[in-house]
């Protein structure tokens, strides 16, 4: 994976930033039908500096000034974008949460606190979230071994010009323990929509569990999957390699693209026309709804996400699903209209920026079937 | 209303008459939004012949031939095409019976009977129904007073060659007593969405029954007012003339219709997002289904017509819901696919009748919203 495949290069500010499309959200990675995307991410901290939540805010401020200056000079950083979240407004530190660029702590923009980002938004560092930074490469479809070559690329990067907590005992020190060794998490999210209507979901992420790996639904818990999402990642960074952790996330996430292909092919076997019908009237809604909730955005682009993997004609691109999920969130809403919505209104808005997108989908195909 | 105002001239032969669209669906008629159609039915029988039910096979075939001499020497059935029950298969005479040509009974094939269509399907006699002859006459919109102008003036041409069975004192005479006197049912199908949407329909129906007129669902009684389409007709036959029996439907009707008015009025003002979304997501779902029931493009098509006659733009004309309704019936979808169908294929094959004709409208409409 090169770390800026789109050549856009990096945003020069905030607002080109979100006036793109998430590229990792492409759709055109490998297993691109199955799996949104990957993620590493790296937790890291300074030397001689408290952590984070313990440290005052002038060493903070250091911290944000370290981080800055080491990505500078950083190859993997090349003409980067630094955010201070405390030059941000809520409505801005929250549609970078939206990006899954950022977590819900950074976003609090209470202490000092910022991101860089690089390449693209595939990669970018946290800094001062639980750890002084975190690391984050994001990459469409299956791919662990490459997201982690580049994240590994720019932790060596960065770390020339920083002093890294690390022991040779248990590896790199962490605010909380169970991140403490790799300091590593990859994770991958896929799209199981099969499994859950065939209701085979519970035994396979019980599997999976058994493995040593952890999932949950994206968007709930439980037996409320929202959108058919699920998030499988590593649970161990202390006493294994990044590399133990990269190939067995790999190897089970393959495995379980193997059970929702199987789960598929069965579903097209015995209930093509119910499933082909329930694809297109899930479009249809996105189509020409005039209202419509983030829940039902998520639902009904996970049944045309499917269809579209399983090559039904006529559709739109996956990309097209996939940046719906981003775009359709309130902050994203809220700062796209350029004011503050009632739940109504947002509704409203929702389904115009819905409507448009499919819309221009079908232009750019010379129409849907 | 002139009898043949398409200028198509009455059909040459059964296939021709139908690859055509009913002409009364058109959805142009007076207040075509809420009253899809008028009909007018004259009950006659012929002196000196027993009633349908006591007559014998040669007095009914008597009958036939009578009626098509007095319907070939009539100017009002000029060109006309007469289509003996006998002749046809169950599957064409089910044909008629879903254009409502025919009704059930004439639509059982097992005794001599016949229909002598006019004008564009808008003129017909069924012959040897539960009566000798039952002119009839269909028109899109509310228009009772011309269609029975139409209705008198072909029950007049054809009483020059046929002796009908009168009594001073009755007036026509007719097999069942409750249309003895004018022999006269003359309905109106009206649509009543919002006055069901808000409940309001028990109320109006309950007032209808008390000035002496007639209402029922059209597919389905009691609350389950399948795609919400009331047929309203008078009652009374005796002691009446035909002038009141039309001028109490038409007051009556122009009453209901004006309660719907309001009650869409309300909705607008209250609702009108849930309503526009809820008129578009039923019309993204007829746009895109791949499998479809009777009953769901009955109830889709309803909140489409009422959409359109709310004048949201970019939806097409009411002429192809109507049209729906006729074209995705079971007799219909199997003569169009040339074979037996079960209900599963038939679903599929309705589905794409659907999509076809409402695809057919965007283009011609150089595009829907």
């Amino acid at each position: 994976m090169s770390p800026d495949p789109g050549g856009l290069g990096p945003p020069r500010d905030f607002g080109e930033l979100v006036s793109r499309a998430s590229p990792w959200l492409s759709g055109d990675g490998p297993h691109g039908g199955m799996v949104l995307s990957t993620r590493i991410r790296l937790a890291r901290n300074l030397n001689n500096v408290p952590f984070t939540h313990r440290a005052r805010d002038e060493q903070l401020q250091g911290v944000v000034a370290n981080v800055a200056t080491a990505a500078r000079s950083s190859p993997s950083f090349d003409h980067s974008l630094l955010l201070q979240m405390s030059d941000m407004s809520p409505l801005e530190r929250q549609v970078l949460v939206e990006r899954h660029l950022v977590s819900h702590e950074l976003g609090d923009g209470t202490r000092p606190r910022g991101i860089v980002i690089a390449s693209d938004e595939r990669l970018s560092v946290m800094i001062n979230e639980e750890d002084h930074l975190r690391l984050q490469v994001m990459a469409p479809g299956l791919q662990p071994s490459e997201a982690w070559s580049v994240a590994d690329a720019a932790d060596d990067d960065l770390g020339q010009g920083l002093d890294y907590a690390f022991s040779d005992d248990i590896g790199y020190l962490t605010s909380c323990p169970t991140n403490a060794g790799t300091g590593l998490r990859a994770s991958v999210l896929v799209h199981l929509p099969a499994l859950v209507i065939l209701k085979d979901i519970h035994q396979v992420l019980k599997s999976v569990m058994q493995v040593g790996l952890n999932v949950r639904g994206l968007y709930g818990e439980h037996s409320d999957w929202m959108g058919n999402l699920f998030q499988v990642s590593n649970q161990t960074t202390l006493g294994v390699t990044e590399r133990d952790s990269i190939e067995s996330l790999d190897r089970v996430t393959r495995r379980i693209i193997e059970m929702e292909e199987k789960a598929r092919d069965r579903m097209l076997r015995d209930a093509r026309v119910q499933l082909e019908d329930k694809v297109w009237r899930g479009y249809g809604e996105l189509r020409y709804c005039r209202s419509i909730t983030s829940r039902e955005v998520i639902e009904r682009s996970s049944v045309v996400r499917m269809g579209i993997a399983l090559g039904l004609p006529g559709l739109c691109p996956i990309r097209v699903v996939n940046e719906l999920l981003i775009l359709t969130q309130p902050a994203h809403l809220q700062r796209a209209s350029g004011g503050e919505m009632t739940q109504a209104e947002r509704n409203v808005y929702r389904a115009g920026i819905v409507r448009e997108r499919l819309e221009a989908a079908e232009r750019d195909a010379g129409h849907a079937a």
